[in-house]
């Protein structure tokens, strides 16, 4: 490493929208992931990595147009002049990895992935260019029962990451109900579909007067600011608005016969209900209650993407912001039923239908709805190192608390005594080791309950009692050393 | 998605050096990662996870020249015109964090860290340009037993990988012997001791006699081309061979008696020498054995980066490659002491130590010693589809196996029992269920194993026994389902 003078030494930092995470945050969604793989895999899907780059054609959403390309992904040149991009979804790999393979492929062909995608876009407080998703997809089916095992999948991941029926809940539509509708309505451009589609996606926020006015000729603003309806005729708005609004209820059938009602006939319309009744008897035989997965008209989830069902995670729990305020943290995840995505590439469609969860995201919620997984995340035991000539002692007791199964670990930095109990408690020790020369020579040990002065710090009510159970410090044979510490840890 | 048959298809292909990895390779890569981290968990050390990106500067050793930066790493330019590039290994962005973070971490900082690097070379056969590295550090401890840790933790995270003591060793050398045995001999210069630790890499391929040539004036290879040598005379060449020649034994503290010997006096060797003693005294309070770790002064390990001990993994079972061949595989991971990487950032010198395993080179040394951790994966029970009325029935079959902890699935794409058949088969399933209309009304189900079929096609020996003990079909209660599958899983 060159070290002249001349050479200016860089300023330590991580680039914009780019991490650092620290055990605790990296327990909590390797908890996720672990727990969430574990049910894709019992439901016979297998793991697939691809790379982290992909042709930037065969991402396709975003095609560098320039000689440095910047639109929403990481892009650069091969040597071979061909342009890469790192991937901006685990979706778009899928599809290529599929279309590549697909004569060799099991087909229906049902793999989940999980890893880091990258959005090139403007970083903000909790806005990230590199974050976790973990995807399930079945590639090869058209049946709705594929669409149902994807939901039953996303209920069971959010149960086992720590969200069973009450705080989450997977809400379902079918882009084939609103199609049919607008149909019955005259309405056939695509353009105005998207724009009827964009209004209703600002249900949450606008309330049904302002997405009344989008359906219509178009709405202005708090700013003055006027964006363009959809152009419906009152009648037609009135009808999408009475569509969006027969979710919810105590039973998926009601809710469809309620839908189906609003809708009026029409074949694509009808073939939507059709899909979403095959859906609804394969969760109920799968055991997926209406508090687990309901049917919701006013999930519109992402615009041109979905061919069919479309589904979206939301958290229940009540959460509360940096401010102290509660708020409604919203979808954790999302997916659908996407029949095109693989034709690009083939020229042949391929039926396809998955969900992805945000892993961060789903971390995020946890922890805002106060369930941090990682919050039981804590240090090794340290062991005091007072002399060089005792390490062999620390050593020996190192590894004999590694072998109960103990993190331990030697103090090895150059500090006296009061830093070195400082370490320990920056470390969320539960336990220091005292091993000094007095003890050696008495084949003791002498042991201090970290644990006990943070709670005493964070003032425990029945601080006198537990005092009474868990003296601060104790001496005991050395012999004693792990069976001690593996009490202190409720081991 | 825009189909408009004017816009060219895109071939589906991946980028060169970038593998699509399928369940088997991953099953085996995880395997390594999560008893590789248990074990540096154990040890006290937390993880940490930096970004794929840092900026260009920082990463330090490559820095971009031109418009189009290429030398080794994935460079681009950022909007604010600031270059990053994905990380080429997980060490500089230690170095990185540690700076920037120097003031609030405990100290000694002890961090493990996994996922991949990228390197923006040449791809080959085996050759790719994103791989997952598993690294752990100590920074802020001068001590050897710092060191000594890390090869400890080394060796017992090679012993959770699969391979234990006399599968795999441990060889360690330090830079400072080296350079003490050069200072008696008169040699200073950095150009020259670098040539001698070049000369000294190549003695695996080109033994004793092609390493004396390049220790002196040079050497010819086969195809004529000449290899200017290190310029030593005669008597430090032989000095330098000497030394190569002095590791192995059966005990650490008769290697470094052999090793005190060869380099005669100097300040720089007898600190070496004396920090190995100190090395060797850790590991054997640790209970690392000479089988586990030893000394060797043939390694060398990098060049220009390390400043004391260094470190190097190597696999000792025969393997064979893809002709067949018994080869030496070699080094499957190394580390070693570098005591200035901080210090580019800083300008105070941190002294630090690690060590990182190429995972997916542990996993392929694993697979190439017929150790296949990923061997035993395998796919669902797939339960067989007629007919669409029974759907209810084939779920309520999966799910009941799934809460028996079985992976299990519902074959869900259009085709006809035979192509299910095959299905199963190609998916690797333990089993596939029969639930016919006959089977359902009889309250029944029939049960094919398909591991039996397996079996006697790869011609098991004892098949007629086994054979007897378990019929390739039976038709059983349906409550008997669920535990007869496990029986079939051997659960």
């Amino acid at each position: 490493m060159s070290q002249e003078s001349d050479i200016p030494r860089p300023e330590a930092r991580n680039p914009r929208g780019f991490a650092d995470r620290r055990a605790r945050d990296l327990a909590a969604e390797r908890k996720i992931l672990a727990a969430v793989s574990a049910v894709y895999e019992r439901y016979g899907f297998e793991a697939l990595d691809t790379g982290a780059f992909e042709y930037a054609d065969a991402l396709g959403k975003f095609l560098p147009d320039a000689d440095r390309p910047n639109e929403g992904v990481f892009a650069l040149q091969d040597d071979d002049e061909q342009w890469m991009a790192l991937r901006y979804d685990l979706t778009a790999p899928l599809a290529r990895f599929a279309a590549q393979n697909w004569e060799t492929l099991p087909k229906p062909f049902r793999r989940y992935a999980f890893g880091s995608v990258w959005r090139n876009e403007k970083p903000g407080p909790g806005r990230f260019r590199e974050f976790t998703q973990c995807d399930a997809d079945t590639v090869g089916s058209a049946r709705p029962e594929a669409d149902a095992e994807i939901i039953a999948m996303a209920a069971e991941g959010l149960q086992a990451a720590g969200l069973p029926a009450g705080t989450a809940v997977l809400k379902i539509n079918n882009r084939k109900l609103l199609n049919g509708l607008l149909a019955t309505a005259g309405v056939s451009a695509e353009g105005q579909k998207l724009a009827v589609l964009r209004a209703v996606d600002k249900l949450d926020r606008l309330g049904p007067d302002g997405v009344r006015l989008l359906l219509g000729e178009g709405r202005k603003d708090e700013s003055g600011a006027f964006t363009k309806g959809a152009g419906l005729s009152a009648a037609a708005a009135e009808a999408v608005l009475a569509f969006t609004a027969a979710g919810g209820g105590n039973d998926r059938s009601q809710t469809l016969a309620r839908i189906a009602e609003v809708i009026g006939g029409s074949a694509e319309g009808d073939a939507g209900l059709a899909e979403l009744a095959a859906i609804d008897a394969a969760l109920t035989s799968l055991g997926v209650g209406q508090d687990q997965a309901m049917f919701d008209p006013a999930v519109v989830r992402g615009l041109e993407y979905y061919t069919g069902a479309v589904f979206e995670a939301e958290l229940l729990l009540p959460t509360v912001d940096e401010k102290g305020q509660t708020v409604r943290f919203g979808s954790v995840g999302g997916g659908g039923r996407y029949d095109d995505l693989i034709a690009r590439f083939t020229g042949q469609p391929v039926p396809a239908t998955g969900f992805s969860f945000g892993v961060s995201r789903l971390a995020a919620a946890l922890r805002a709805a106060g369930r941090d997984l990682g919050a039981e995340a804590r240090g090794p035991v340290v062991i005091i190192a007072f002399s060089q000539d005792d390490m062999a002692h620390y050593f020996a007791a190192a590894g004999e608390l590694r072998a109960a199964g103990v993190a331990a670990e030697v103090y090895l930095g150059a500090s006296g005594m009061k830093a070195q109990m400082k370490y320990a408690d920056r470390r969320l020790s539960p336990a220091a080791v005292i091993l000094g020369g007095d003890e050696i020579a008495a084949g003791q040990v002498t042991i201090k309950d970290l644990d006990l002065g943070r709670a005493l710090a964070a003032g425990v009510k029945d601080n006198s009692q537990w005092r009474e159970e868990r003296p601060g410090q104790m001496t005991v044979p050395r012999a004693e050393l792990a069976p001690t510490i593996r009490k202190i840890l409720g081991l």
